[in-house]
């Protein structure tokens, strides 16, 4: 790629870009569209524009609004998670320590995470090597090179003394990596700390996940023999306990019941419209009962709907008993009327063979996945080798069955066999159109679905919550982008045509990524700006929620409650977000020594990334579980493999350059694992598991057990009132076993 | 070999496994012997003679003893320890569920372990593979072959449909083995959880190791922060904790007095015995003071050494002070009044950095090791992977200082370099035996001393109990022997020679085993009959111990307590017994199904071997520990990596034979690693934890709980009376803090 093209596509990403900041600018402020730029203010029942600060009326106050917000007001308006994500992207400790309103961006510099190491390399590795290898003479005589390559190692002869610039920039790098990390989990640590020990009621702080209970004795229900099981080992400290039941039956004809609401709430405003003036009577909603509507008999809704609900409230009751007796699954969430009860309870080996009554922390109660829990541990671990392999065959291999659906799906092809497609096929303007894209097509659907995919297969793993699920879809997806953007499109096609050569010779690969980095230098600085520009414009504006909220809101809804529904701004998506910026990090990491032109990219890719990513936590998303920060562990890791692989290929490209020093690298790579395993040994603990010193912190009151115990029983085996709990209890046992209250 | 020293080599070695064994029969009747061949029954206050059984005189009642014995019995006289060891030669369930004093020899057939492993394996393989191989004709023309080679694989043509007999015995090997495994782990836990939930109290059961203290705020000693930090982290279950000083000092002069109130029981025999009718004053006992009590002025014993005493005491006083007050460690036994609060306190995470109050399980009082108690956890960490490295070297490569110092140390070389020497060298007789012995020399004394080098080496990790310092110096001595012995014979010197070829084609050492495994067929024969006939013969007899004892009775012991110091018999010496197993065991296995008549000699190795650890159990050994059975997951996975190499040496063994469905053996390799993941998933945690559910047993009384924790008192800190206690509590710290009285 030649200069002219390189800057020719970063204006176009730029100019992009700015118009999509200005149409965020001018749409954010017309009070029409805040469900969409503000909802989660709304739902904290804030007002957008009432007590918000000097600036939000200003094009650039969503900038200074966003930089001055504390780590507090994350952590208030997106839970720990996101205020670890903004750690993860950028900032921390600064800030989050003064809860000032001061625009601080003279702090950014001390930020830390990616932003930070990219900072602290750009510092030293800018002013040193772009000299260092702008004045050197490598590439003369060879035709067709840009300025940006003359600045880079390519230009650099080989063996010269040069090189010990960019060798000792390696370390350099790798050492501000260290402190970085070495902080961050420092600070994201407390951060947890700090947020456990809250004096808010956790439900979850309360309980503990059992699952892989043994087959009770003939006599006695599974609520049974787990009440007698924890009552003789936690006499002082049990409170009740949760059997998981296989509810799916009762939820469906809850969820039919809450159609029906839903429904009659929908057809008394639209009779309430159609009383107008003309017409005072008004005319009473009517539906077919048949398939989608469309056919079958046609029923006045409101009266329809109330009679199937009277019709379906018995069954739900007959429903709920059946399943609370005689659907017992074998897991149980077990509550302790202590938090460090239950802490010290998930962390204690209970029974003599590992197999049977295995605990672990249990999930919020919003983030339990029901059907998983029962699953045996055996199925649980076969099932887990079974998705890592598909996984990695779809990581190393998904291109093969995609090359061969396109080869199939030719135009040619789908004339013959599907002839009805031939009118449309013919004209000549849509054949063109048709013939660029599909080849593609069956590619662009499979990385659309992707993440979705990766989703299902984690599920499958059996994994009992949904912060756990999507860890583990984002370290697969990780594993995929890098694999495939990276090292793929780098190695290009010789990696498969040479797939014999590498694995006889592992260390192969590392000379032919040696070979081919440098190459794709300008490739990547172009990626790295469409992807920020462009992205992050996208994401700001959020144009395509605001079209699809105001045709639903023209079209659709009826009631407040749909308007609701259609402005529902979701969470942040850890599962693709984290990904995505991974491979952004890992490219600059990898090219900062090589092209260290790159770092002002990624430097202005994170640290806008930042402001943007805190901006929709504080004012769009709203999160759907709070895992208090156990993202960071995998975040922290993959920085570490992303510096490996740096350091590896490093390795390659300055040994290719026949410098007999380069070994002087090889220390780094023990010296990474080192890190690695001193920072997991030294912090990952916490995460795992809950400090006794951090369980015993003061609650803001005595708790409501009560509370607490409803809040695990699934919305459709609730009963109405509370004071219904001992029958509910009751139900579950053959002996009334009641539990003493506490 | 050819069969004839084959045959001569077995005959020897049994010659002298009868005569050993006759000595043993009539030593052992002698009453003056009971002290060398029945010191643990004495010890336990029983009397050899009286009241045992029939078979007690009679020439082989020992063995319908050891044979009749219960798994109680066993327990009862060396701990679960010796049982598991038993377990893991021979037996376990069938005579432990009985509790039978029949002989129950046709029980054995169904013991289980490496004994069943080989008994089953047997079943199978000598009537099928013997007949297979021995009609073949593959070393027809071949000169110099044995019959025992003619019975072996050896003598299967290659390419030969009879391989399928040997492939499919590989399976029927491993299967047998997975089986016996699977159920003496089962077993072995069992044992493991009974013994654990005895009625009786056991200090520490009660008790939680804490370790990597922080340092303590300047108005408070480390025992005022260990006390607050765990009486408002278990305000209900904490007791009282016991820091761990650096009482060397106090240590010593509490030797000092001990070692002179031995010198005045001694001298007082003496001067009662003096005291003959011919003198019936006596003669006083007198020794110099000065080195070895050859030099220095010649004073009466007696009065001397009282008077040491007083001047000692209060000096022991004076250090116990400063010890407990200014000697703190950061390092506690932290002590809780009741066993699941222990159990549990031991599994909780404490603090929220992970390098901060590790806990685990207290050891046993007795088996501590102190000084390695207040090691911090990066030190002990990076100790670990120096041990590791230096093991690693010393197994590897101890050959070549070995053979350096061989070279050096000529005779010739003594000659000039000892010149007083000379007289005796050059004599002939002396010159030819020393000229025959002294290469190996280095390689002789380096071999007797290693068992303690290891066990140095183990004890310089860190290493908090003797228990675990014996498994650490256990599996180090497994590897060496294996590697040395087994490989490095096998393979010789074409080995060392190729070290570059096996470092580049790691395979290649499987081809190297194959083709040399085959030719040692016969001396591995002739080593295991050599190893089970004198070895054992020489642990039945006991006639060093014998020797030993007679002499130090009859020259040097003096006073009771001396005689009886003299007969101490010692605990089992698992270090270096189990890893000696573990080779025979491997060398068996790996030679099944090239070899099959290596089996008879291999079940009756362990037959044999379980036998005679059984009569040792019983009647000798006192253990010094007792860890309940944790050894038993190290033996279990080193049996496992036996196999692992008996099956990847046979898939070269097999494919060498150019056998086209040799690869059917590889699925072997795997499953071995499934199991091997399965049972360390179900059983292990239950070694390394303390389940709630065996902790929650029922005692045989209250505890005493001032018991308890003087146990964890060190002898020379020992207030003399209960009472004392609270004062020496207050010693300790500087706001005085004394413990709630329970």
């Amino acid at each position: 790629m030649d200069l002219a093209s390189f800057i020719t596509s970063v204006l176009t990403s730029f100019v992009i870009f700015v118009v999509l900041v200005l149409l965020f600018t001018w749409l954010s402020r017309r009070p029409g569209n805040a469900m969409v730029y503000y909802p989660s203010l709304l739902l904290r029942g804030l007002d957008p524009w009432e007590g918000r600060r000097r600036g939000s009326r200003s094009p650039v106050g969503w900038i200074s609004d966003a930089i001055s917000a504390s780590e507090t007001d994350v952590v208030a308006a997106g839970g720990v998670d996101a205020a670890v994500y903004l750690v993860f992207l950028s900032s921390g400790t600064p800030i989050s320590d003064e809860h000032s309103t001061i625009i601080s961006i003279d702090l950014l510099p001390f930020a830390v995470a990616v932003l930070s190491i990219l900072v602290y390399s750009g510092i030293i590795l800018l002013p040193v090597l772009l000299p260092v290898a702008g004045t050197d003479n490598a590439l003369e005589g060879a035709a067709g090179f840009s300025p940006i390559e003359k600045l880079a190692l390519g230009n650099v002869q080989k063996k010269s003394a040069r090189l010990w610039a960019f060798l000792l920039s390696v370390y350099w790098v790798s050492f501000v990596t260290y402190f970085v990390l070495w902080k961050s989990y420092k600070h994201v640590s407390n951060l947890r700390a700090t947020a456990r020990s809250t004096p808010e009621i956790k439900p979850e702080e309360f309980a503990v996940l059992v699952r892989d209970l043994p087959r009770p004795s003939p006599d006695e229900t599974i609520k049974d023999s787990v009440d007698s099981y924890f009552r003789a080992l936690h006499p002082n400290t049990f409170y009740r306990s949760v059997v998981v039941t296989d509810h799916t039956k009762a939820d469906k004809i809850y969820q039919e019941i809450e159609g029906h609401k839903q429904k009659i709430a929908r057809a008394e405003v639209v009779y309430a419209n159609s009383k107008t003036e003309s017409n005072p009577e008004g005319i009473k909603p009517t539906h077919r009962t048949g398939l989608l509507g469309l056919i079958g008999k046609k029923v006045d809704t409101i009266e329809y709907c109330s009679e199937q609900i009277k019709e379906l409230l018995p069954k739900l009751e007959a429903e709920q008993k059946t399943t609370l007796r005689e659907k017992q699954q074998r897991a149980a969430i077990v509550i302790f009327n202590s938090r460090s009860a239950a802490a010290s309870a998930s962390q204690t080996l209970h029974a003599q063979v590992f197999d049977k009554w295995t605990v672990m922390e249990a999930p919020e109660p919003r983030q339990i996945i029901w059907p998983n829990l029962p699953r045996k541990i055996y199925e649980r671990q076969i099932r887990q080798a079974v998705v890592y392999t598909i996984v990695f065959l779809i990581v190393c291999f998904y291109i093969i069955p995609i090359t061969a659906i396109s080869a199939v799906t030719t135009l040619e092809n789908l004339r013959e066999k599907l002839p009805f497609l031939k009118v449309v096929v013919d004209q000549k303007e849509i054949k063109t159109v048709l013939e660029a894209y599909l080849p593609q097509l069956a590619l662009i659907l499979f990385l659309a679905f992707l993440p979705a995919l990766l989703m299902f297969l984690s599920k499958a793993e059996g994994i009992p919550s949904q912060s756990h699920l999507v860890r583990a879809a984002s370290g697969k997806y990780f594993y995929f982008i890098v694999f495939n953007v990276f090292i793929g499109y780098t190695l290009g096609a010789t990696l498969f045509k040479s797939l014999t050569t590498v694995i006889n010779h592992p260390t192969g690969i590392v000379n032919m990524l040696a070979k081919s980095l440098p190459g794709s230098a300008t490739f990547f600085l172009t990626f790295v700006a469409l992807k920020f520009f462009v992205g992050y414009g996208l994401e700001l504006s959020r144009l395509v929620p605001l079209i699809i909220f105001h045709l639903k809101r023209k079209y659709l809804c009826k009631t407040e409650d749909e308007v609701k529904a259609a402005w529902a701004p979701g969470d942040l998506r850890y599962n693709t977000r984290v990904p995505n910026d991974m491979l952004i990090a890992t490219v600059v990491l990898c090219y900062s020594v090589i092209a260290p032109l790159i770092i002002p990219f990624g430097v202005a890719y994170f640290a806008l990334g930042w402001l943007v990513a805190k901006n929709q936590v504080l004012r769009v998303y709203v999160p759907s579980y709070e895992s208090n920060g156990r993202m960071w562990p995998h975040m922290h890791t993959r920085i570490i493999a992303a510096l490996l692989l740096y350091q590896t290929t490093m390795l390659g490209v300055i040994g290719l350059k026949v410098f007999l020093y380069a070994p002087i690298l090889v220390p780094l790579i023990p010296m990474s694992f080192i890190f690695a395993h001193v920072t997991h040994m030294r912090f990952y603990p916490a995460f795992d598991k809950t400090p006794l010193e951090v369980a015993q912190h003061e609650l803001k009151e005595a708790p409501n057990m009560d509370a607490i115990y409803t809040a695990y029983i699934p919305q459709c085996l609730k009963p109405d009132k509370l004071e219904d709990l001992d029958v509910f209890e009751d139900a579950q046992s053959h002996t009334t076993s009641r539990a003493p209250s506490i």
